[in-house]
């Protein structure tokens, strides 16, 4: 449930407001559709408790609608040929409202339900006993599980125009739901509109942004309504007014689609749906509350910034942080101490816990592993390719900074303190979202880090996500956010690449293979499969598969590999050959991860069949062979089509430190960019500076072109 | 429209056959949502002039339910302790028609139309003068625009127990749908289900695939039909059978879900929706249909076997299609013509024609272009880096093929010969669509490529897709598809951009910018500043604003630049203070490219003014700085964040070839894997190798690390 929506546990009496663009499609007719939909909502509201009240509009444009058609009927060929007068707004009430009326009396009947009409005039609202009598009747209409369904006696009604005139202790539909909601002491009133909600600008624009949670303080300015509707009174503005002056009187309002049908069972659920309103909005969402996109720019205008800075200031602000943390180090311990005490009590399970605790030690090996970074090589502005197109026109393409990432990082503190350094070092804009049991770590680490940051670059290179709702909305930037990057569990990184359109470092399978061919040495292969296996069973690059050339069955060098993984307790389940032939129960599926002490074997017949196996069973991480026979290994080299293919070495080398590549960004199983273990380089992209003096290309025959390579090092 | 769904010209009548789990929802009770949404679609079809005769299952459910309720509202608590009978299925028949036909009156009605309802029986079909009679009142009905609503008279019916016994001469609503399609001549059958049509698998697993158009010699044994419905007679397979009965007597059958309201219509325009049955489906759908998963899957695995290959082997393919295509020119010629001639005949515009003709000399030139590509040094396998990870512990980084491309061209037929041979050389295969004006010139050359392709690669390297359905499905492939190269407009690419997760190699806006310095010399200004903008003006690295020092207001220099441009044709729009300064028409908007004689001009206080305008409204794509103050240009080249930043040389040069990358890709504005002009290099992607002798990690007390570099030569 989302934060700012609480308050749903406690409705029980809701009323709905249904408004005209919802019951009636553009073209004027009923929208059956859209009313039955309702109808089954309310039914499903009702049946599960919650007592429901129904405010409907359209009936005047319906009305206007039959009348039309009745005058055409009833019209002589003469009558047609003069100016056709208005129909008069009041008849087109009367008529309208027994045909709206008719039709929910039938939807609700066909659902076992009966509904109730009541309508209410401006002048009854005045006399007290009225509005007595209108909550002793719906008390009681409610009591029997009936739905009472309100509208304006428009036909009655003292305003000239029913469809123009506003004045009144209500204006409109939207006005009475509000004095409804009070007088009859709603939970919520739900006004039912033809957008998602109240936006900060013409909702058909794609920049405009729902409020979620509405302030009167910081929206009243700010908000763009849209035109009344076509037909009926009303529009955004008055739904707005009508918004307020119920949540102030203690109900609250939600603005939202009712082109949706389930939208409001959504809402009763917590859902962020819609635009709410609320006496104590201010407090539910805070002024401050952060636009993921707002954030997004700010952190890449802060990353322009720190590359125009000197790459002397750029190595500052890291040692500056490393001396940060280190000189904060009581603070951070205390707050991370406070994480771990609330983890302990939550009853999380103790790898976790352990994940989350800083260690001692932690805090100086972190500001040195920031100072390492400080030390190392530019990587911005590196020259890494240098060709003279023509004559005094000289082409350089250097490394320059991606722009703006998102990290979504699970548990570990020390993580944002290692990515923040990355990003300094690299030049990029960040956005970081950790896991909520690191809550208070993080958020003294990322204010430390922050304050260190000069304000030549601004504090808003590096923002900190606090709340998972933002997830969502973050993943849909991908305008202004250039990489994201999950770091932790499978489950999270699949769930990222499913949705998002942003490009997604990292890896969601490792189902990595040794090959054992029959040139192996049986010493070398037991090495490196105990290895693979054993090292850290759940990490990425274990071994999950072992194949077998075929001529190493039952082989005492076979045998004893596999008595060697029994011992260390290792399951091995069987391909269909080596199920039969090692009498093991067959593998579900070769495509299996299984990330603890367990393997699956098979039998290949030769080098070509462990490379197919690979291709159609792995998932492209990292995968070896084992053999002494050339030719077999340069095939195995040659085809494998994986980030990391190994010859008689173990899988667990697929990593960033192992490799030599320093700070580890992830290892990327994606073809585009970066592919592998990732070092800062995946942070980076290119940029091409052409340097001339006037050279202009005047259909290819403004410069005698070159093309001359020239070192890089100059 | 779909080719396949060109019948639908042809319909007049037509029968919409609505399921039982259309009429009623998972929880027994009519889903007055979707029969709402229905009725207004039938309202529509009605109001354009289409016959619509319903028939409408749903019936029994609903009497059950009705009568369920009924009996426990006149049970007596003894009666509920006694086990609760079966009720009879006629009485329920009875008592759902008369439940259900009242909502369709009702919901007809109010959109001022009449339904009539006809029930029939099993034994009234064997009547000769029944049958007769039958048409005679539909027709009538039809010609009085009054909807006829038919259902098998169930509770008088010959049946046992309606819901079971299916004998007869229909056996349930789908087979009486089609006898009544056949009988009353029907242009078109719909069969209104909750699945989205028929499909090759369960229609829960993700892997399977809705059959678009049903062939029964193909399908007939492939397809898995689901469950019968809970409610209700018939399920998929009474379906299909009744399908292919109506459509073997010459009545088209689609298969649809009837959940969305608008499939019918979007059927009606020959949208492929659902699937079809239709006697000549095999002649609409040839039996090698293509599926693009499998296209795709047959593409990646005949890479592998090229990528298997020796340079020189590979070498030797291009040197075989150079050859193939040379020998082959008159064959390619007359199929060019005859595209060009088609597209004249069309009214095409002049420059596509132009586009789309194949020049003289224009297949010699890139039988050469492909030899030119044969010779240059392989790119697959190249090392990249070397490093000695530990003793005898050698890691290396090499190129090596994305993988499987996606090209999406228009109208130039030379492009698929050079995206052929670039996908060659680089070892990735291919899928490729091209514009259908091109079709026939496409598909020759497409064939004599795909001739010269050796056996042992496959023919299936290449694929070609002919109809446009297609791309949304391959743009669907993100986990066999790695990259997108769309070769097109600026909506080409967008549209791309925003329909697909598989990376998109491209730039669909190229809003360049031409700064002029106070400290430029002018005529270099006007040098750059006139072939950025005149060179070609509708290329994406044509200048479409030009920024001016404000010190350079009303000098000569400036006004004669000004001048210049004017007598060139050239239209100029200015900023707000441009337009003022000068007395210009007012840009619309900062962001905006005109790709004609025109451009936008505005003053700047300093080249940080000039960067922030950059920044904001630009497209990251080639931006200039004209300038002799170096301090300036060091500034301009360093923080202006596009794929190409210039300084006093022509936007212009930005481009594949200019820049000497050989074959150009594409040019990315994207800041991930490619940026800029794109060569071979853009179809790469790396692998690493480690090559030992039995080293294991073993928590990293296996070796000792050395992380040497090595050189890369060896």
């Amino acid at each position: 449930m989302d934060r700012s929506r609480a308050f749903v546990d406690d409705v029980n009496r809701l009323i709905i407001k249904v408004g005209t663009a919802v019951v009636t499609r553009d073209d004027g007719r009923l929208a059956l559709g859209r009313l039955g939909s309702l109808c089954e909502q309310i039914k499903e509201l009702n049946s599960v408790g919650y007592d429901v009240i129904l405010v409907t509009s359209g009936a005047i444009g319906l009305g206007r609608q039959r009348l039309s058609y009745r005058k055409l009927v009833n019209s002589s060929f003469d009558d047609l040929q003069r100016p056709q007068g208005e129909i008069d707004g009041k008849s087109c009430a009367a008529v309208g409202q027994n045909s709206l009326m008719a039709l929910y009396d039938t939807l609700f009947n066909q659902l076992d339900m009966t509904s109730a009409q009541l309508l209410v005039t401006n002048n009854d609202f005045s006399d007290r006993d009225f509005r007595r009598q209108l909550k002793e009747t719906v008390n009681s209409l409610l009591s029997l599980k009936v739905i009472p369904i309100l509208n304006e006696n428009d036909a009655f009604s003292g305003r000239k125009a029913p469809s123009e005139d506003s004045s009144g202790i209500f204006s409109d539909n939207d006005s009475l739901s509000a004095l409804l909601a009070i007088e009859l002491k709603a939970d919520l009133l739900v006004l039912l509109s033809n957008v998602e909600g109240l936006y900060n600008g013409p909702p058909s624009d794609p920049n405009s942004k729902l409020i979620h949670t509405y302030i009167k303080e910081k929206h009243h300015n700010e908000v763009t309504f849209g035109d009344k509707s076509r037909v009926g009174r009303g529009g955004m503005t008055a739904k707005v007014k009508a918004a307020v002056n119920a949540a102030y009187a203690g109900i609250p309002v939600v603005i939202t689609s009712g082109y949706a049908p389930e939208n409001i069972s959504k809402i009763l659920q917590g859902h962020r749906i819609g635009t709410l309103f609320h006496q104590d909005a201010h407090l539910l969402a805070p002024l401050k509350e952060v636009d993921p996109r707002q954030m997004a720019v700010a952190a890449r205008e802060s990353s322009r910034r720190l590359q125009a800075l000197s790459s002397q200031d750029r190595k500052k602000i890291l040692l500056d942080v490393a001396d940060a943390i280190e000189a904060n180090e009581k603070l951070i311990v205390t707050e991370n101490e406070a994480d771990v005490a609330a983890a302990e009590l939550a009853g999380y399970e103790k790898p976790l816990v352990a994940r989350l605790a800083l260690k001692p030690g932690k805090i100086k090996s972190l500001a040195n592993s920031i100072r390492v970074l400080a030390n190392m090589e530019d990587p911005i502005g590196r020259l890494l390719k240098r060709t003279e197109l023509a004559d005094g026109l000289i082409l350089e393409k250097t490394s320059s900074p991606l722009g703006v990432l998102l990290i979504v990082f699970e548990s570990r503190p020390d993580a944002l303190v290692q990515i923040a350094s990355l990003a300094i070092r690299s030049g990029n804009g960040l956005l970081l979202k950790g896991g909520k049991e690191a809550k208070q770590s993080n958020a003294i680490l990322h204010k430390i880090i922050t304050e260190a940051i000069p304000e030549t670059v601004g504090g808003k290179l590096i923002g900190l996500v606090t709340t998972r709702e933002e997830i969502p909305d973050l993943l849909k930037l991908d305008d202004v956010i250039d990489l994201v990057i999950p770091r932790g569990s499978n489950k999270l990184v699949s769930q990222i690449k499913s949705s998002t359109k942003i490009p997604v470092l990292g890896h969601a399978d490792g189902i990595c293979h040794v090959y054992i061919d029959k040139s192996a040495k049986m010493d070398v292969a037991k090495r490196i499969v105990s290895d693979a296996k054993l090292d850290y069973p759940a990490a990425f690059n274990a071994m999950e598969t072992l194949l077998v050339h075929k001529d190493l069955m039952h082989t005492s060098g076979l045998n004893e590999l596999i008595d060697d993984l029994r011992t260390e307790g290792v399951t091995l389940y069987g391909g269909p050959r080596a199920s039969s032939e090692l009498n093991i129960p067959e593998a579900r599926s070769f495509h299996h991860e299984y990330s603890s002490l367990a393997c699956t074997i098979e039998f290949v017949d030769n080098v070509y069949a462990a490379i197919d196996h690979i291709h159609k069973h792995g998932s492209a991480h990292t995968d070896c062979i084992v053999a002494e026979d050339q030719e077999v290994v340069v095939v195995f080299l040659r085809q494998v089509d994986s980030a990391a293919v190994f010859h008689n070495a173990s899988t667990r080398f697929c990593d960033g430190a192992r490799f030599g590549l320093g700070a580890e960004v992830g290892i990327s199983t994606s073809r585009i960019h970066a592919r592998g273990p990732v070092g800062v380089e995946g942070l980076l992209t290119t940029r091409w500076i052409l340097k001339g003096s006037g050279q202009v290309v005047d259909g290819d025959k403004g410069v005698v072109y070159t093309h001359k390579d020239l070192p890089v090092e100059s």
